[in-house]
């Protein structure tokens, strides 16, 4: 599919993008090309008054009050309910708080305990670690009674047998970006008497997500990457209204029915809160809500369009570079199976991530040689995505990703 | 004992007051009196400008580089460092992430893992809520491995038989201020081959604490209460360093020895890392270390005898209303089992704190009639504590509580 290869219709394709009013509403260096959204999402021009004003005057001046006065107390399910309109949920069906991994491990204990004679989770290899992790934790504490089973991804619906308790699954993949069927892989797993856990990290803000239309039974996901929550954001959970009264094994005060009371027993609230633990993270919570409020001012139609006309601009200028350089595409093409990202393997990987950064593009590694690049459609222009290759020609040409410095691997996210 | 009885003995007390320089170092409205610091500790000055920073700079700037440039991958660890200097542990010994809750979790099933023949949690009633709730989610979701035993407080160290595997107690109670003997009671739980986890919510930055010098095993505690870190703050887990080959439950990717090799299998990190579980709250922990670096400015020894101080003056004050107006002192008078805060009980006792705010005086009502009054000994003068109790004085003179409006109560934290 050619999109363009003229530097005057890239212009003319910003122009008419319905979506380039959103990229003054970031803070974005000039010159800066940021292909890592799907890590770290930029930051909402609104996000510092934001906290400032929770700072100063919510806490500042109203102090303990705020946790009315503002609502405080509640704002796990007010922006729950936001993200929800992203992800085809229903208002008392989501809940911001906690890290995306906490909520992994409510998922799946939930899910648990509404198939109590079995006793698998599975999942796929190559998932992203932290899931695999805490099913694993699971299993550890379990005494036995639970089996963390992570297969090949290509055998995972065939190895649906009736212990699976529960399937966790990432639709679209950390590291490829490639997109899974959701309603039909849930239906594979029901028809299987398992339940379907839904990581979003990816999806959220990115692609049009419909869990009601899937049936889906519960879902988690990231607040600080299509988001644009501000790092480490709390994560949100989706439980199905039909699945709200499991029983939590994180059940913290704020998840119970009277938190205020004292009482000496737990007793889940009921609806989405039982599935809240400590007492909310306030100031992170002010930060993600900026995030997602920008991002229901634009359609998520729209949104996903763009996103893939930017991933076939980013294809069709790259493919000089596979011929010439030796990058190898390492995610799909067809838009039914992508995600908001194009990913490359070669052999440098991880070197020319790190010479990229000398021509002020911000992309990312991931072992064992993948080039990652996000595509984030509410502030990248197309003129952004051909720059991009044509600095990446710059590195490679010159071999500038050749330098010893380059060879020490350092830790990022 | 008496503390004064003249205005003039409250100003030279105030004059002579080797903390008194740190009030201004909070944002605090004229005329109004904060007892409620130790539910939510009151706004640093400097935490507003060092969130800008974050948000502005090292977010809105340094995108993704600064997870390393900004030190915000290993901000759970050094804060953690700096907590470990007001608590009597080492470096190595605590983390910043998560909730109370949630660290509650994990010190539990990390203790439990440690005593493998053993199926109980003790705890006492009427301890802090969701410390038995969280206690209540682990026995209900190990199958029968777990119990969750909570005795009234009197009756607590004689439970311990040779099932306990781990004791649970807040070192001073939420309510009462009542404080334990924490290497007493830690001895106790020991000889009893029972492992000790100590809440120290209403502890840290309260009262000198030293859990190496009790031998404790685990601890954890909010950082919204002394340590000012704000609404919904990370909180904090201690593991003793003998304790940290436990394998954790909550087994995140952050926990992982290698997290950013995305590999497929929980591997966990040596020392405290492993007490991670998902990406760090950054904007939280922030704010939460710019309210420990305050703190660590004061000497903690200055911090617990103004504290006392403050304690003293108020009961004395307070002696003429208790015979007028009928209030009974609930919190302990000997210093060596004395929080910092003083509480009394009256019929009124929510109705009462209702009607302080038109006085300008913010209490708290701890159901079913506790009237709680914080003592933050950085931010409180001596005669603000005083000045509450002439403004307590006109409310009870006047019936000011009793109005319809106080009569319906309200959730607040």
């Amino acid at each position: 599919m050619t999109v363009t290869s003229l530097a005057a219709d890239l212009s003319e394709l910003d122009r008419a993008d319905p979506l380039a009013r959103f990229r003054d509403r970031f803070h974005l260096r000039d010159g800066l090309i940021y292909l890592d959204g799907n890590s770290l999402g930029a930051l909402p021009r609104a996000t510092a008054a934001r906290l400032q004003q929770v700072i100063a005057d919510e806490w500042g001046e109203g102090l303990i009050t705020s946790w009315l006065g503002a609502e405080w107390s509640t704002a796990p399910q007010r922006i729950g309910d936001k993200i929800a309109r992203l992800l085809g949920a229903d208002p008392g069906e989501i809940v911001a708080t906690d890290s995306t991994s906490v909520n992994i491990f409510k998922a799946l204990t939930a899910a648990l305990s509404l198939r109590p004679g079995r006793s698998k989770i599975l999942s796929e290899k190559t998932n992203f670690p932290t899931d695999v992790y805490m099913m694993q934790g699971i299993e550890a504490f379990s005494g036995g009674r639970v089996k963390a089973v992570a297969v090949d991804p290509a055998a995972v619906l065939d190895a649906l047998d009736d212990d699976v308790a529960v399937l966790l699954l990432t639709q679209v993949h950390y590291k490829s970006g490639r997109v899974r069927d959701m309603a039909e892989v849930t239906r594979r797993a029901h028809a299987a008497g398992a339940l379907a856990v839904w990581d979003l990290s990816h999806s959220a803000g990115a692609i049009e997500v419909d869990l009601n239309g899937a049936q889906a039974d519960f879902a988690i996901g990231c607040g600080y990457k299509f988001l644009n929550g501000g790092p480490g954001a709390p994560a949100y959970l989706f439980a199905a209204a039909r699945h709200q009264a499991a029983t939590p094994v994180l059940s913290g005060w704020f998840g119970h029915a009277r938190p205020f009371s004292f009482e000496d027993d737990y007793d889940p609230a009921a609806g989405i809160t039982r599935f809240l633990c400590g007492t909310p993270p306030v100031l992170g919570l002010a930060a993600l809500e900026a995030g997602v409020d920008l991002l229901l001012e634009a359609d998520m139609g729209e949104l996903r369009r763009k996103s893939l006309r930017l991933g076939d601009l980013f294809m069709e200028r790259m493919e000089p570079l596979c011929d010439r350089h030796g990058f190898e595409l390492a995610s799909e093409r067809d838009p039914a199976l992508r995600g908001s990202q194009v990913a490359y393997a070669h052999p440098q990987a991880y070197q020319i991530v790190q010479a990229l950064k000398e021509y002020d593009v911000v992309a990312d590694f991931r072992a064992p040689d993948i080039l990652r690049f996000g595509l984030t459609p509410l502030y990248l222009r197309h003129r952004d995505i051909a720059e991009t290759v044509e600095r990446l020609e710059q590195v490679c040409a010159t071999r500038a990703w050749d330098k010893p410095q380059y060879h020490q691997r350092a830790a990022v996210t």
